[in-house]
């Protein structure tokens, strides 16, 4: 339990620094007999990957992920599952300048005064770049949550910085940069052009889905599914807020409104999230993050350095103006985990439970 | 593992109904050495507890702790320390009318299908007379966090319905029975006397804040500072939204003012909310919650019963028409709780850093 | 994780003293609907009690257990069912002299450095009356693993001090205060009296055994089901040595005669104790352990003073001269709580496994 | 925690198969600022390397350990440390006739029934290769330990087959290969000659020894040093027995002679193997196992085939007939990752504990 390891049952111990010889990470609890190959993660890893927009950072890095163990003949044999991905396009000597001083909203000083060391380059174990094994794993996850149950992921992108973006549908979210749910992004690109002119960063607010999930899941009294997913979720890197359903609206709403009518037929609405009194409803998973703006920003700062005497900063390297553009699969990988993991949770203690009267669906 | 023990290190098992005999739980792995007796945990309990004004349940539980183990000659051993608190006040012929049904926006339906059955009487396992025990284990730790870094923990509401509450001052709190930091609470009486009036229910929306708190709690990648703050959160009972500093206002932030600058004399401001990177900064810890209307409400909803088929639910009973009340007491015990947690686990791994330039202060 | 709860996913987190108010466990895990009542949880506790013969302490517990939650109209309802005994015959005044001095042999001066203080009165925490919660606990594994699966457990004393004792029959094990599968224990009586005349103590050799344990329960690589076991048995007090099915007498065997050969009837003999690979077969679980003499014995002993100072030490109050006689219960409970917890675990990852041929039989 | 992540705050999960692409770990709580390097690692594994002598498997691994990430200029920086070791020297092909039967004693019958599927392949993950990768981490644990405390950790081989090895010396232990302490190993050559000629296979006894501990390192009730110490020692492939101290001699001792006497200048003997009520005294920790004989050997045995039906097994492939001969340096690395964890955990709870009187001498 040092941290590094997400799940209970479906447990992903994740290793690796930005600027190392490699990342990676290991699924330990992954069910026997699942076809998996290295093309069904590799395909999550190349949504999240780094280098394919002028929005994001420029690194270039092909993200391959190798399946050192777990796997025979085609299949998870329920053992360790080992990812690999190789780092490739380290440029450590970007970040010379950033050994002596802290940046300001970034991890530098927390890891310096809590470890008395840190590896600076890159962001060295803070940066973005260990979302890949958190992915990497979250397909997997997937894979097994659609095979058993039906359930599907998705996220996008419902403001950039002050604007709001209005959901069209979930159709347009693949063909552009944002993973924005709209057909026309041109003001979202003139808003970045800008924004990377000025040297500064912005920051995001996606909305993560999940359906087909089964009614159950959650262990109450710590370890509901909300209080699961909300660790999962501010977990990641740069969120700063994670609503379920309703999230903060529902704390000017009415108990008449607020609650969601059960009818014979589904659910008449969802302010629940999917999930009430920390279990799973059979509602759709709605979940809802704010990401801050990136720290690492080439405008000059006001800081310390390491002796604690003023030190202006500027952070060069090669950096995403926005974290929160490539945070949507990042998002569905964590509720994926999440889900996951607590669909093993419930089957291993209320296995044998069965129900004459089948849920109701989840929307009429 | 089964989601009824909260902490790594520091860790509560909780265990209880609200109609059954007692409610209790077990903390393991407290410090030996420290002054403990059961005054020191009835404090909080009395500020949690029911019955205390017109506006919360008033069902009336005087909510007495025993101490069963842990403590020798007032001091505690290091061994688990066993707290009980019987039940006194159930009326549970109360809700023999919700047996047959499930309550819109209630665990009824939920853990029904979760576990093949449940125990209806005053909501059961799923009641908010369950963070009686969060609160007494919380008292534990906010004793050894205040002894051992001077950490202070406070709450107050900031929102109820849809009034906003501005922050005139921490020692308003405790003078009014809505937690308000503001002197004068005529407004929150009347509005509370008005909903009441109409059966229904309004969330509340409560700040928390950590003062004191060393740099360097938290274990990333996963096991963040914020990452089990949010879990500790939005698992308490009608927690739908959790925000740590700027919260979502941060998605409108640009990076040039987001990051908060750290000068010889101290951070220039904490929008950080006082973790950065999942590790805290030593800055104030700044924790937002948003709290769904209360769904057990004496207005006629639309709902199903047990065999699938259309009913009304009319909740009766004894409830508070806005849980959050009495939510601030409990925010903070979660608080101290991770926030102990994580001092332990520091220590284990990293207890022998030195470092030679002490931290920043937490504000200018 | 503060060492005090028992498994990973069926939890066990005992609490309370010797001499304290109460001790006591709650269970995290228990599957819903099972039926449980006080009754069922008795009769194992009634086998393990003090004063039930004049070879064990004199202390006089009834050990009565009162449920305090976690079962509604006489079912499991999946919360954590909390277990109260409290402590009724102490009397803390005969410990009076051990205060200053550590008896050799016993928990005392470990406890003492470690802690920094301890509770002394009748070995406080590390008394073998904390058993009692675990017994509790295994009754309610048993009870389940004897539904579910037919699974029984048993033991029997295979060695008193230096006396062998041959197997006769498991149906003489009730009948005598020893556990011992014989139908005359007269010799036993005799060298027990002896010993108690004697101001001494001696050893005991317990074995467990499983039958009805289904193929597949257990997590390599390393929480194998007998890993887990040693780890549960050794964890006892007192106990010094454990071995599964040949165990030490596997070093001098050869590998033609030590794997035990499968046919389609059944395997041929269990020389793997019913494990391989840290995966049980289907065979009996074969377990022996080594328990050491008592350390609380009335002759005077050489040791030191909370100074460091040179002292002798004589152990008043009332202690068992062979704690090992009442081991049989206890051992029982611990093998099914291990299988319990990996029934538990292994369908949560398994749970979909279906092979076309079923398991042989455990013997032929 | 499924089964494959070892401790519970200096955690290793460790993943792999025999014939796999890799096998290796992931470390996650060390503590900050060790310096680490490859070297210090590779010491223990050539120790443990297969095909040093012509008495293990003649399988020709170099076990080349990579560190991926945790070190940064040389030093740990408290961030998960992963390890690689590339499988270089498979041959797969001997293993084609097993994939259809199952070998006595081994774990194929058992993983076939519980993941429905196996990796056959040199065992697989059943496969002692696997003991690597806790090599590895055992090695870092021992160094913190050494710089730490002075630990030091050994281990000798006290018995092969039914041939008693009397121990003479540690300085003979690494001038053998069989691990043993005494000069001439004449007879244990020819012993193992014979036995390799007559396709057969043998057990072996092991003594593993911690010096240099220091006092209250374990976690009772559950968690007790020995009993964690226990579940490492019989999760080791092939082992059946585990002993502290006196072990299964101590059921024939009295308590007058088997309590070791507490002298101001020191304990005067060492029947408890350093552990006393689950908590280290000082003394040395002493702990001796079992290991059975391997099951792969190419003498003709009776089985049955994967459907069911009688079938002869002789297993081809390279396997050391005496898997007990290479068990030192893994008891070593097992025994060094307990105390390590256990060492972490207690200056968690106690790291504040002061005793005014220093702890006596292990030994007069």
């Amino acid at each position: 339990m040092s941290g590094n390891t997400f799940g209970t049952l479906f447990c992903v111990t994740n290793f690796g620094e930005s600027h190392g010889p490699a990342i990676g990470c290991v699924i330990d609890g992954c069910p026997p007999g699942m076809l998996l190959s290295e093309s069904d993660i590799q395909a999550d890893l190349d949504r999240r990957r780094p280098g394919t927009s002028r929005h994001v950072t420029q690194r270039n890095e092909p993200d391959a992920v190798e399946i050192l163990s777990g796997v025979y003949e085609g299949r998870t044999t329920g053992t360790p599952i080992g990812l690999l991905i190789r780092n490739q396009d380290q440029r450590s000597k970007d970040y010379g300048d950033i050994l002596q001083t802290f940046r300001p909203g970034h991890a530098d000083y927390a890891y310096w005064h809590k470890y008395g060391l840190r590896d600076p380059r890159g962001g060295g174990r803070s940066s973005a770049r260990l979302t890949a094994p958190t992915v990497a794993a979250g397909a997997v996850a997937r894979k097994w949550l659609a095979e058993k149950y039906g359930t599907q992921l998705r996220a996008c992108m419902t403001q950039l910085g002050e604007l709001e973006i209005p959901f069209e549908a979930w159709e347009h979210v693949p063909n552009n940069p944002f993973f924005a749910p709209v057909q026309d992004v041109a003001r979202f690109e003139d808003y970045m052009d800008a924004l990377r002119k000025a040297g500064d960063s912005c920051g995001a607010r996606i909305r993560v889905q999940a359906t087909g999930v089964p009614v159950g899941l959650g262990e109450p009294l710590y370890d509901k599914l909300d209080a699961d997913i909300a660790y999962a979720m501010m977990g990641l890197n740069a969120v700063k807020g994670v609503e379920i359903g309703a999230g903060f609206a529902s704390v000017a709403q009415r108990g008449t409104t607020h609650g969601d009518s059960l009818t014979p037929g589904g659910f008449r609405n969802n302010n629940a999230g999917g999930v009430l009194g920390g279990i799973s409803t059979g509602q759709d998973i709605e979940v809802s993050i704010a990401i801050k703006p990136t720290s690492s920003i080439i405008s000059p700062r006001e800081s310390i350095d390491i002796h604690g005497q003023s030190a202006e900063v500027i952070t060069k390297g090669r950096h995403d103006p926005c974290v929160g553009i490539r945070a949507a699969p990042i998002a569905e990988a964590l509720l994926a985990l999440v889900l996951m993991d607590h669909a093993l949770r419930h089957r291993a203690q209320c296995g044998d439970v069965v129900q004459s009267v089948p849920p109701i669906k989840a929307s009429l």
